[in-house]
């Protein structure tokens, strides 16, 4: 006879591109998103808790991407039961989109200017890729009917503090500051009038950070021979006509009197470009009156990321140290946040224009670079471990921890099988716990209790002639009422 | 000729059944979790981040709440963009079903027991109704691998510690232990040996917070006439039968030995029941030795929510002062955590019953409890604002509100449109600012600057007489470099 066909097993795996994030990761992220916040606050700015979930309607389309046009959401039909078609609805893949939608909701009862700042997760159903994930933290801090450019001023002092406060030393990062008005005014001296090559020649300055001002040069004219032979076609620009554009990515001067100046010449005389170069210089101004000098931030025309999508000041941060790349290369670590003003977000909503500018920091990639600079480790620390000789005095055991943890000591009695002493104390290993504490009944009948300091102890290991390690000089024995002085000792010895 | 037809404006809206959180509200939500989160960690728990999108097989059906077997998920099918049909994803609807998935994933890397704790948004895509939201917080820590009550004691005086920790008085709360094994003894007792007729009892248990011993002994019986007249059907059972059913509900006693002793007679000799009752007496006393006394944890065996979902002990935080209902009648708080054993969750994966033991903390609602009890408003303040009186002096102003912060005071230069001044005090009365600072042409010119204080300011304006209005003595005129002293001053006085 067959045998009954059983229901397979599921299989205990995260879907692909999402991943799960363990103990001393989650406490970190925690941590540097509350020293963020605290900023933010400090800056006026107000908490928004918005749902994850959002109508695809009212999330729209709005990815500042440019390189990923097709870069997906997330999306499903809402069920009712009924007959009637429900609503789609779909994750957020940003915080801006969900600002916007907040924003023309609650118009009438929230302040205007209004800052908020928001925090979490969002999702992009994308292919993903090592080191890519389809859920990831943002940390915006965005404001909404403001449309002096104090407000993108405010954002770029806002977000070099942040990386100060989160541990990035002064110098270790640059915030440029750039203008996409200032780009318009550029484009209207190309004299381009048709959309679709204006739109070529967006494309082509994004790639700068790749290609460098030649290459940006030959893809504006006749074309460019990439790395692997293979020839890209150009715009077919005369050299008049991609002489502004060039004039514009390479108008970095020695300071930002003079890249002002050079942005001035390359705007020839076109209007909106000069109130971008005018913008800039107002910019400069308010940050240089607060002490924000060009160590910290500056204006740098070869900011081009989000240019395409911005409508006025982009702005972008930076780490300037180097690390180590895969293969062992030295490179800068790179961009951590960017972000800029976008005024037309909530106009789908209400018709009405509002001005807004923010930023958005990359939570991941920042402390990544924390990691780097092996700046996070202390939250790792394990728990002092009360191991079980006697099953019978759990109690005893219990209230061990009991003393420990009103003493603010991270501790617990050892909870598994307590047959095997030997996986005790491997169970106290893995969990990188710094002291073990035994009480059997030998040590019950006496009044008192070992004492094992595991990190001595591991050193020790590691060294030790036959005889030190019988001395066991890792591991005290004290009476029961001084547990608590003890672990806090051998503690305080280990810091 | 007819108008060409425009594409209609979207609607600002959440989708139903969502909703945003604004300022104080994040933050003292914000607060909490990391409150818990402390006393996890004290208990030696580690932080787990799951992600928030589960593929459907690992998530399985798991909800605990047997009230609403339909409730379900949001889900949606992948489309990588071949023929191949996708995975079918979804958001988690709890924390414990990922627990599962991670545990049997990473089971070999983890230590065993592992303690994880866990906090963040779950979905539910269930009706909406008022104040019942389909995204909502859970903050749970759970035990997996432990066999020993001890996890459950522990997790008991966690979640006393967590309730206190957050601001609930002792006294005000209380967590009630009960456990399943004691009900299937009952269940045994009651000589039952068809599982339609189980799962029936199993349900009218369910409806002893509802009704009552006498309700359940009707619904047990014959039968009941409910509040509506409506006849409710018994299940039938002889008052023999009955009758262990009653006992264990009715069996809590003035003390524990009264209560344990009640339930062994209830189980009359059934040997799971007597095991369920030496667990709780195992309970009792570890709890006892750590002075978790009856006024904090107690037996009580008619805590009946969830009995059918966990194996062993459950258990479940109740507050007990009195706050109105919507009609203004007092009634206790009740429940805002539960919990209990649940030893078959991993198996789906694996094969092997890994035992399980865990709580919730519902945080919204302990939230709510906090507001009622008025304990939470100081997270609210607004920013002391710079009002704009000279466009042309932003900078300075901007100074200002650089010095103030870096005081660590809370401070924003007016960003709106600054030509009507009553709009800027407005904007500052709305923000719930403490302070407004001005500075015109004329100070400026004099080297000094207003701070006004707007909490004095609204009280004289409610009670003053025109002289006093007058001489606004909520006004002060100080030099600018003394700004951040007064300030800070007025600040102090309006604690």
């Amino acid at each position: 006879m067959a045998k009954p066909k059983k229901t397979p097993r599921p299989k205990a795996e995260t879907p692909k591109g999402f991943r799960d994030y363990f103990g001393a990761e989650v406490v970190e992220r925690a941590r540097m998103l509350e020293a963020i916040a605290q900023v933010y606050h400090r800056y006026g700015f107000d908490a928004l808790d918005s749902s994850a979930v959002e109508t695809v309607e009212a999330l729209g389309k709005f990815l500042p991407d440019v390189d990923r046009p097709n870069e997906g959401v997330f999306a499903w039909q809402e069920d009712d039961g009924t007959d009637k078609p429900g609503d789609w609805l779909a994750l957020r893949y940003d915080l801006t989109a969900p600002l916007a939608r907040v924003y023309a909701q609650h118009r009438n009862e929230l302040p205007t200017p209004y800052r908020r700042y928001a925090m979490g997760p969002v999702w992009r159903n994308e292919k993903p890729g090592p080191g890519r994930f389809r859920q990831f933290y943002q940390c915006d801090a965005d404001t909404v009917g403001a449309a002096s450019v104090a407000a993108d001023a405010e954002i770029c002092a806002m977000l070099a503090d942040c990386l100060e406060t989160v541990g990035i030393a002064r110098g270790d990062y640059v915030v440029r500051v750039n203008n996409r008005k200032v780009l318009n005014g550029v484009l209207e001296a190309t004299e381009l009038t048709d959309d679709v090559q204006r739109d070529a020649v967006l494309r082509t300055i994004d790639k700068f950070d790749k290609v460098g001002a030649a290459g940006v040069a030959e893809l504006l004219g006749k074309g460019r021979l990439d790395a692997s032979g293979a020839f890209i076609d150009g715009i077919g620009l005369s050299e008049d006509q991609a002489g502004p554009v060039l004039a514009f990515l390479t108008s970095k001067g020695a300071d930002a009197g003079e890249t002002l100046a050079n942005l001035r010449a390359a705007v020839t005389g076109s209007e909106i470009g000069l109130e971008g170069v005018a913008e800039l210089e107002e910019i400069a101004e308010l940050l240089a009156a607060q002490g924000y000098g060009p160590d910290r931030i500056e204006i740098d025309p070869s900011v081009v990321r989000g240019l395409g999508y911005y409508t006025g000041p982009v702005f972008e941060a930076e780490l300037t140290f180097d690390i180590l790349d895969e293969k062992g290369r030295k490179r800068q670590f790179g961009s951590v946040a960017g972000g800029g003003r976008y005024d037309d977000l909530v106009k789908r909503f209400t018709g009405q224009a509002v001005p807004a500018t923010g930023v958005s920091i990359g939570v991941d990639r920042l402390l990544a670079a924390l990691r780097a600079q092996g700046q996070t480790s202390a939250a790792a620390a394990g728990p002092v471990v009360v191991t079980v000789m006697d099953r019978g005095r759990m109690a005893a055991y219990q209230s061990m921890v009991g003393e420990l943890r009103a003493a603010g000591i991270r501790a617990e009695v050892y909870l598994g099988n307590p047959k095997a002493f030997g996986n005790q104390l491997k169970y106290a290993d893995k969990r990188g716990s710094p002291i073990a504490v035994i009480e059997g009944e030998d040590e019950a009948a006496r009044g008192v209790v070992q004492v094992k300091d595991l990190i001595l102890g591991a050193q020790i290991a590691q060294s030790a002639t036959p005889e030190e390690w019988k001395e066991r000089p890792s591991q005290f024995e004290v009476p029961r009422d001084q547990l608590v002085a003890k672990v806090l000792e051998i503690l305080e010895s280990q810091r």
